[in-house]
């Protein structure tokens, strides 16, 4: 932490400063420039609220110096990249960049197996389908809750990929564990730290989307809740953000993929579908995510998106997903990574 | 709704959006403009997705028409304000203008005390304090839970205020119901959908912040959720949106002031303290916030910010409250409104 | 500036990024904390291009300590406040708190001199009009130029009111200012640096509309620009940034007046009708701007604003404009500044 | 447009609305919902100011309908998209993807020499370098001015590249043109209009950055300035917007490259250095860039990035960029398109 202090502080304004430091427990270290003073703060201030400090007579601002997260850094592992598993066939931070595909919402038995065999067919790694759905309208569906999980590992039995969906609340977590292989944490409760934690609690991975107003350092942070608890399987996601745009439903900011990469060890992917909110700009940021470095992507498909339940707007259909994976493949082997499956990859090493 | 057609739609494609809308239980008015095509859809959509149109061949966009909510809109009250109490002398909506002071946290005993009896003895008309705290930082302190709302509740015994304390989790809403005058859901989790419905299920008025990239259409239907299970006593809160702005914590939003009250029944209070994230800003920010028409002010107090556990940068003495009452007063009248207690204005009327 | 290295930057990183430091003219002073190593660089960098360092190896992100500005900087005037008087009887940075009113556009001889007295019967000080419009869209109507000049030279001849109009390219700024009392670059203009020099290189006091997009300092150090050529009298104008609200046409940050007069001695004054982009949203927020502190408002006042040519949708009528007058004025005495016309300032003091 | 009433409205205000949108000249079309009436306004409302019914009494909200922009308009030339040649081996459009390559300021004739045989041997197709530099510093390097121009044309002397250069203001249009193969306006000068009018009058491509706080219908908006000029060789770049992030100096906006394609038949291009500001994301943006679709790159290649002295932060080494033109090649094939010079392309096909 380094302390501005203003121009016109006074020499007792800068020793008051100090001894609040020293209170802190940290060590001052005052330096004086040609045009004003500052006080660089030495030692571990994550767990201080230096912030306030901002408001002590003659500072004009506090910079913080250190990352606000330390299990998702990639100082932590040494620099290495960390792979996260949610089936046998499907991991996240290696050199496969699967694709998790499927409808917004489980409309009911026969949508989720169709579409799960759909996707399958397409060549997609995971199935994603929502049992609970947060939605922005109180009025509109909001998901068949435990029978839209059950019918999401019935369509596992038929189908053999492994499923995420989301969890709203702490309560459902156990359940909602106990049918998914990866569990999702929705852009709306990125920061409901009890839900975090919760995820913290129980063994499956889990899928954290990017909170739409949240800087980087927030949203490791966020995920610090979780690998605190002791799950060390996050998968992070950029589903847009928002800004003043207007063409797309969010703005897709592919720069955090290499920047994410270069803080965290922590596998990240890309969600073009909210992240652009169209259909037709699904392909196009798809193979942008791939050639960005992201380590897997999550699409909405949907066997007739014109009378989808949910997120008809921004759901493909399996033919136009089947296209895509071949574009997908390419774009791949062009960075040196793969769509193909596991197995199909694991045999060509 | 409002069915854009691009300009090369062709007449079979205009014949299949109509079929969709008749589909969705909805009328179709086809409109040929010199340029191109709208389709005008009648009836209540607030229930459908609408926005699946937009995938369908020859659709440009889809504009909506109607509101998305409907309990929180004013036309509900057929234009009349409400006015939620949260005590006696605590009404939010009317002519008074009351002030929730008090600290970020309730750190002890002795301090929410001395707090609670500082912003009663400068004016203020109901204390606030954080027993659950929902930190960015997972390694920061947050907060005491139920000793903490014992706490305040003694701070209540002792002043007569009346507290407004943050709840962060469905399962604590009973116990938290218990303790507080008013419940407070935080930016975080102002889309936390499964909170906002169990707040909507006890008796307290609930005062609920803004989401900092919450649209006031979305914000009015995260209301509707709390409003849709019974109870009609919310406050709603402006505390800052996140904008590309650096010179402040958020970009205080003061348009949401008059647009709300145009949009809504609801009485809206503003919160100077995170709108601006300095504590030097609280005062200028208050009385503008009165002048543009606000219903009550959140203001962070602590009776020594430089060793608050929490917010110090934003938080203001009892001394500066004091001060800032008087002027808050002057711009009050100025407006016709008061700062002061519900006895006095009875007794002035 | 103080450089920050990454946790894991060698002793060489660090020697060579101090060796570029001295090569800048600058010394370093190197900082070892317990997690990383910083680098405070001293001396003045306000003239180097500091952020090339962030490039270097071992190097985690560079952070500005000094404010990037001079000559607008409050520390210049010993912390006095400048007042720029843009004629005998309207001052912006004093007690006064003058309305600039009229019409987006100087439409024709009989409107603008029907606008003028207008205003000057419902109180304000000085009369703004646009000769030279600036269109976000080609085909709409662009101004009368030198003949709206005339026109608005015309009404100050009949009002006595001073004239503030805008000019938008370098070869206009002489035969602009021939003509105005203050000259206004929009916030199209606000980093069109040649035109901000030529504005600089004349006699009359310039009123610089924040850009849209602009952060303080970036606003701030545009103001260097006239300034540097000689022209202290500027006037600074907070009119709305760009952000992802939508109920508003641009989001008006008021916290700027308090930032803006902590940074700089310039008066600021705000524009609510372009900060909002909604007449019914003007009495609110011009209410709200005084009270915030500014210096000076920015009104659009249109005779008739169902038939205005530009910005009909933001501008009130004259007698809404009377009637604000008396209302803003109460508000200007609460907080002991006034909006009555200098002369009887003068005389009641 | 179609003009949404309030729920309150009465038969006498929309009757009202109804006769001004006659008097605009445009053609009115009562839609009666259930809940609320909407007026469809028919005819080109493009040269007519809408906006201002949002001021008139009973009126909720105006909502366009028509494209802003026509020139620019996809549907101007029947769905094709136009290629823009800035010389015999470098146009922007088709299948080749061009690299723009240079330093961001012409520093000195050994310098811009230099970095030209650079970034031409590491596979660049244009020279970029700035002679006349828009600096938001005023203490800063504000480039060579014509003497630079002369340094470019000496360099595309000795590589043969074409030079693309910018220009700030209308005076200095003729001269850059006389030396430039294309001219550029930058991102704070993209509401410049009468620079855009002056570059439309000069037969020189032009390549126009989108302003930092663009939507993409005022970008195109601009693009008629000097389209309807009569020059309609015009280049679009993607450049970063502002939003609330802050890992990057803007945000990489890549779906602009899909819409813009989709609304405009001009040529879309990226700059990832300016849309990061740090070198180390140069590589994953341009491969990202490639993948969605984009016609061109503008990268800043610096020979020593350490000793710049403008926008050292963001340049990368020309042994970076040979490196990186190999990887981009793959990529542009991927999606059957390529980075290599015409001539090569031509004798492929």
């Amino acid at each position: 932490m380094i302390v501005v202090m203003r121009p016109e502080a006074t020499q007792e304004q800068v020793d008051h400063l100090c001894q609040l430091v020293r209170e802190m427990g940290l060590k001052d270290h005052v330096i004086h420039g040609t045009d004003l003073t500052v006080v660089a703060v030495i030692g571990d201030d994550r767990k201080k609220d230096g912030s306030k400090l901002e408001n002590v007579p003659g500072v004009n601002r506090v910079m913080k110096v250190l990352e606000p997260y330390k299990m998702a850094s990639r100082t932590t592992t040494g620099g290495k990249r960390s792979i996260v598993k949610i089936s046998e066939t499907c991991a996240f931070g290696g050199k496969q960049i699967p694709v998790i595909a499927g409808p917004c919402s489980v409309e009911g038995e026969k949508q989720i197996l169709e579409a799960a065999q759909a996707v399958k067919d397409a060549g997609a790694h995971a199935l994603r389908g929502g049992a609970f759905k947060p939605r922005t309208n109180p009025y509109a569906f909001q998901g068949h809750g435990e029978a839209g999980l059950k019918m999401l590992a019935a369509a596992r039995e038929a189908t053999g990929l492994p499923i995420v969906t989301e969890v709203l609340t702490p309560s459902d977590v156990e359940m909602v564990s106990r049918y998914a292989d990866c569990l999702q944490i929705g852009t709306r409760n990125a920061q409901n730290y009890k839900l975090l934690e919760a995820c913290g609690n129980q063994p499956k991975p889990v899928l954290l989307k990017r909170g739409m107003a949240m800087t980087l350092d927030e949203y490791l942070q966020a995920t610090e809740y979780i690998l605190a608890e002791g799950n060390d399987k996050v998968i992070l996601c950029e589903r847009g953000i928002r800004t003043f745009e207007d063409h797309t439903r969010n703005t897709l900011s592919l720069s955090a993929v290499p920047e994410l990469h270069d803080r965290s060890h922590l596998p990240i992917i890309i969600d073009p579908s909210h992240g652009t909110g169209h259909a037709r700009m699904v392909p196009s940021m798809s193979r942008a995510a791939i050639a960005a470095g992201c380590d897997g992507l999550a699409i909405e498909v949907h066997p007739d998106p014109e009378h989808a339940m949910t997120d008809g707007a921004q759901s493909i259909t399996p033919a136009a997903l089947a296209e895509l994976m071949t574009s997908l493949h390419r774009v791949a082997e062009a960075v040196d990574r793969t769509c193909l499956s596991l197995a199909v990859v694991g045999s060509r090493e």
